[in-house]
């Protein structure tokens, strides 16, 4: 695969429990940090319409051609609105991966989902599918779930495209983006 | 100066004449394209308040300490909401540089002005302020009006900040991130 490997990171913006939805922002950015194109959608909070919306932004795009890889920060968009990685993958042919900084507990999330969620057994089952790969960084470990590649190929992706920190820059730029459009003004991810 | 400036630079979103106001982007950028930050505001379409609106989200942002420059794409947001660069320079102490792509022609801008706005001698007044600047490029040159610095001092930022194409990367990413936050996908600029 050539360094010119281009990537959509998606992440969520802040938001409020009296918000019903929130904005969705996919940076597709060339290796390792060259803003190409900004996509957006919206999902809502704690709903089911995370992984549909995210097929739909990707694959209307003029960019769903180019981009070779999704990165996901976490497990979920707008609160408990969970990501399928597997579908994510399946509907756009494109290989996924989930990026989180703290190791999932999952059942510390079971808990959580059957306190507030009717259909928590839905929610809990898209969490847990796949295996959570601990990944080496220069700083601490990050925890990853990958889906359409071998976890070698998605280390060499994810290093490739990591400037500083532990955070790809497709996933970086599309946090400072979306904080900085609803919030007025960005707040740092360390 | 280092070469580890940063430069905020503003654009608009795209809007329909319809709307009341239009969002407008500045992005924290440290050479040549190191996305730090994103802020938001929003000025009415062809209003007075953009120049009071950017000083607004310039001081009250955290970022404030670190822009060493402004970078403005054209000579007003929202249509014809003009800024007032030799104000917002004054009222920030930051240097700002307003950049266009094509030669300001202000016969044309006189005569849009008077035949739409009772207010355009004020509106003339700001845009006409000030000299323009030919400054060459690897491809065409640009046209640029600067505040609190140098000629030669504003080619050799606007050097730093520009990777590809004519405009300086923080106002190329504006671009993107407004274009692509209103409209849900951003369109190039050449």
């Amino acid at each position: 695969m050539k360094a010119k490997i281009r990537a959509i990171g998606v992440d969520d913006a802040p938001f409020s429990f009296s918000d019903e939805n929130v904005l969705v922002i996919g940076s597709l950015v060339r290796a390792p940090n060259y803003l190409e194109g900004v996509l957006s959608t919206e999902v809502s909070i704690d709903g089911t319409d995370g992984t549909g919306k995210l097929i739909e932004m990707i694959r209307d795009s003029r960019f769903y051609d180019q981009a070779k890889v999704i990165f996901i920060d976490g497990a979920a968009l707008g609160g408990f609105n969970m990501i399928d990685l597997e579908r994510l993958h399946k509907k756009t042919g494109i290989p996924a991966i989930s990026i989180t900084r703290d190791e999932p507990d999952f059942d510390s999330i079971k808990s959580a989902l059957k306190a507030h969620f009717t259909d928590w057994k839905e929610k809990f089952e898209i969490v847990s599918k796949g295996e959570v790969l601990t990944v080496d960084t220069p700083h601490k470990p990050i925890f990853v779930k990958i889906e359409g590649l071998e976890s070698e190929e998605a280390e060499r992706i994810i290093d490739l495209f990591t400037v500083r920190g532990r955070l790809p820059e497709p996933l970086r730029i599309s946090h400072i983006i979306a904080s900085g459009v609803v919030r007025g003004e960005s707040k740092g991810k360390p």
